[in-house]
């Protein structure tokens, strides 16, 4: 048996959603505004799930409705990577919080060209780049591992998504280019942009990610029984989102909810309840550091009327 | 009944820490060498201690040697100061990773002088700021504290480390006066800094810090059986801990490790299983960023043999 | 004879200085208000004065008005300092640009604790240091030379004024500690800062300021005749005047005015043209960068109607 | 006349020449390395010319060996968009010293994507942008220019020197983008890259870049007696070369030198005496800060020997 625990069956935990359903308040923060496809969505929207150990999943409100994922799939690239190479990742992307978001260059260059962490942009790049230099076509492979673990074959790019993050893309082909300067970085960066461009883009509903997540709270073990990462590597992933997963809030996202997880500005966030099960919330609005406030609240009372959190 | 399970009993690790304190390689890093007391300490010293949730405690090497306890006092600080005033505290300091040594002072600048931790100088100095202002003589407070949950009455301050880290307190007295410039320290500095100095002074052993660690542990039950702090509060301490407990190595901490942990330049480091026992290790050779090497080694093993991360 | 030129006397520029008074647009920017004595200081005021290298003097507007010099008298602390001990001040303070008013703090960390220039306010501290130790009563010593050089023995301290920047002085202190932290500050902290602050206190009016600096324009030589300072020494710090003298401004000062020039948060701003005048100017509403707003107007027009600059 | 003096031939300074390349030390300092084109030059060698307001020339050592202009050029691209475009360029790019090597970019960041001063590589990209937009093709414009007031038709672009600036071009592909993803580069980015590669590469020799500088010490005036730049504009190209022209040394260029100058990382750099002549000197040793040591050691020699510092 992959892992240790009789865990409670999704199921346990619906009356418990439906009491933090009830009780939150939609309708803070701004959706994010950087391209048009995410601007337009409504703040208002909310739906969370959560999935057991055995592929058992419920949820509550728009728990069914597709989403922009945008940064949550840093998780998934950073696991298939760590699956293909193991540790010698570590020799070109730290793990340590990037403490600033205005110093997300300075410490590249201080730091020669090494990003912090694999969930800043400048780090999800070099995580792409070695996934690309490892399959051959990064954002397929990632797809195709999104639809295995979330048992959803319907999963797809946004490629108007992709389009207009391509077309407002100046900053993260300047991450690519210093990074690539200081030889972290062996594709060439028009593909790659391309590639990361589609891997941000896949629409998934709260259900798909809950599920997709999974292997992180199985300890390294896929849907299918089949085993992607080590016990120590799938702990170490979530220690990563842990300290590094949500922006420049990751200490105060510790202190509130206590979990590891993974925040992207569509809205989105998956924690993980390691031998337990695995949550996704998704609200659009977000706060000044990029995570949505209701999102995060959900988080909050989850650990506070379950108790638990992992402190 | 304060906490739920019926926990294992200090003496069910002895046989992990002798198998890791006979494995363990000190002898690397080098001690902190900003002030003799420190300086003139054998890298090679080897000591650690689990303590169980009843006050038990059992350990290998030497861990009834006392060591500066140093940046480790940070912890109990500000568990004094929640107790006080609870929430309050953050307005005047953050609780986010600081992301970069050499930033420190440019973040102060940056977020108006707001340290970004309560474990990085700046934090703990409006910590014991805050304490000061709440008892009147912050250190006597904290020594009465550790005496108490260490049930060690002999503890004291070391006034010559203390007063050599005032001859070197240059740097910390400008911290100081950079915050007091943004009004988030009230108290007069020079005593201010004394009561800091001496703070960092107190000398403990590996049996006393893991016992005065206990109440993180017991989610906020003290020795005794009263409560300190709430569940909710001691578990935000834990949080805290695990993003910004061992300087700007906190990501790798919990990459490795995976606890909520709290180390000082004397060499040791607190880390705490919740609901289960707290540990402490010693061996004063420092790597790069402060942590203790041989300490990191230590408790690196102490969970891949016992499985106690919290990932 | 010191210098070379039959320069034309100071009225040669009275009609000069007449035009710009009638033209000048003043109530523009803000006094400066970190210090009650500054703030209520009317924009509004004007005054403008030209000395020539034989001590004659003539103004327009308000300038026989006494105003706070602040940092303008970094300009004679430097050039004190530099005839006691020549070119080994250079060890301790730097001659570049400080680039940003961000990082003046970040900077300091960056170079091991040299300020980058003696005129942003770290590295007037280390030039009052430096005069302490060489005087052993630096302000007082700074207080004479003006005296002399101004002809105006009635020149003092103000002591409100000075009372009142230590009042909010824990920035500076802040500096001190931090510089002293790397060793290149050797005098005892506080009686430094009062130095430094009596040293900004002293009151004087246009005529005094143009008198005082003449020294710069004759090449390093006193109004008595006595050489303060070698031909080289005298147009280096002009050369610093140009490239340091007027904060984060200097490049914008030489763009427009195209003088060696050193400005000061009451509103007052000296220019240096070698071997010809000095020209006060002095109106308290600052830009945001602390110049004053009509004081580099009229420095603009000065040298564009006299063709006077450098360049 | 365009100008006001009878100032002296060039021969006048011939004897001055001799002396400096007698006395000079060559040898010291590096060559540029990050090319193969550059690296490979001899750090020993070493030429000096001085041009006269009427296109008299003379020079000694290896003055009509043509070597790399590099950044020299920045100059020359600047001119040409003041006299395209006026002041409206200093909507996007600023004529502030940058302060520090370190923070090209965070400083980019912290300012909105406007670089301090267009003789950073930042800087320069935003003149070479609007000068592409003003041309239609702006590596050959200046080109043509460089030829005119040279009265050297054989002046050419290194293709050799430009594409491996291209192969090792990642670093200003991250500033292009960068500055672009701030909205102030308006030029697709690859063939503005070209432009801007082709622009450091053009060879010239000490006579050529001492003539070609001529009409900054005529006040705006070219070779042929048209008007490029009104004299107001040509003062304030030289207020930038002093403030701004030797990287992080300008402070100390003015401090030792006290003239307007552009360096560039071949090892040439050219002077100005505003109103009597211009000086060009080459030496491919180069200090930390890309500074040639001999050229600066001349230069300072220079203005010692003849005491033509504008100070």
């Amino acid at each position: 048996m992959p892992y240790e625990h009789e865990a409670p069956k999704a199921e346990h935990y619906l009356s418990v959603l439906e009491e933090i359903a009830a009780g939150i308040r939609t309708g803070r923060g701004r959706s994010a505004d950087y391209i048009p496809a995410l601007a337009c969505v409504d703040p208002d929207r909310f739906g969370m799930a959560v999935a057991d150990l055995d592929g058992g999943v419920c949820g509550v409100g728009e728990w069914r409705t597709p989403f922009s994922t945008q940064s949550i799939t840093k998780v998934f690239a950073l696991a298939l990577v760590l699956a293909h190479e193991g540790a010698e990742l570590w020799d070109h992307v730290g793990r340590e919080p990037s403490g600033n978001p205005f110093n997300s260059l300075v410490q590249l260059e201080y730091e020669n060209g090494i990003p912090r962490n694999p969930f800043i942009n400048a780090g999800a790049l070099v995580v792409t780049d070695r996934l690309q230099t490892a399959t051959g076509d990064a954002s397929a492979d990632l797809l195709a591992f999104l639809r295995a673990e979330s048992g959803n074959p319907e999963l797809r790019f946004d490629l108007e998504v992709a389009a207009s993050e391509a077309a407002h893309g100046d900053r993260n082909a300047a991450l690519a280019h210093f990074i690539a300067s200081y030889g972290h970085i062996r594709q060439p960066i028009p593909p790659l942009l391309d590639h990361y461009f589609r891997q941000c883009s896949i629409e998934m509903d709260c259900a798909d990610l809950a599920l997709a997540t999974g292997f992180l709270a199985r300890h390294g073990v896929r849907a299918d029984g089949s085993r992607l990462l080590s016990r120590s590597e799938a702990k170490q992933i979530n220690a990563v989102m842990m300290t590094c997963g949500t922006y420049d809030a990751a200490g105060d996202f510790a202190y509130r909810v206590g979990l590891p997880g993974k925040s992207g500005v569509g809205g989105g966030i998956v924690a993980v309840v390691p031998n337990r099960c695995t949550v996704c919330v998704w609200s659009p609005g977000l706060d000044a550091r990029g995570n949505s406030v209701a999102g995060v609240d959900a988080l909050d009372a989850f650990t506070t009327l379950t108790g638990l959190s992992v402190f």
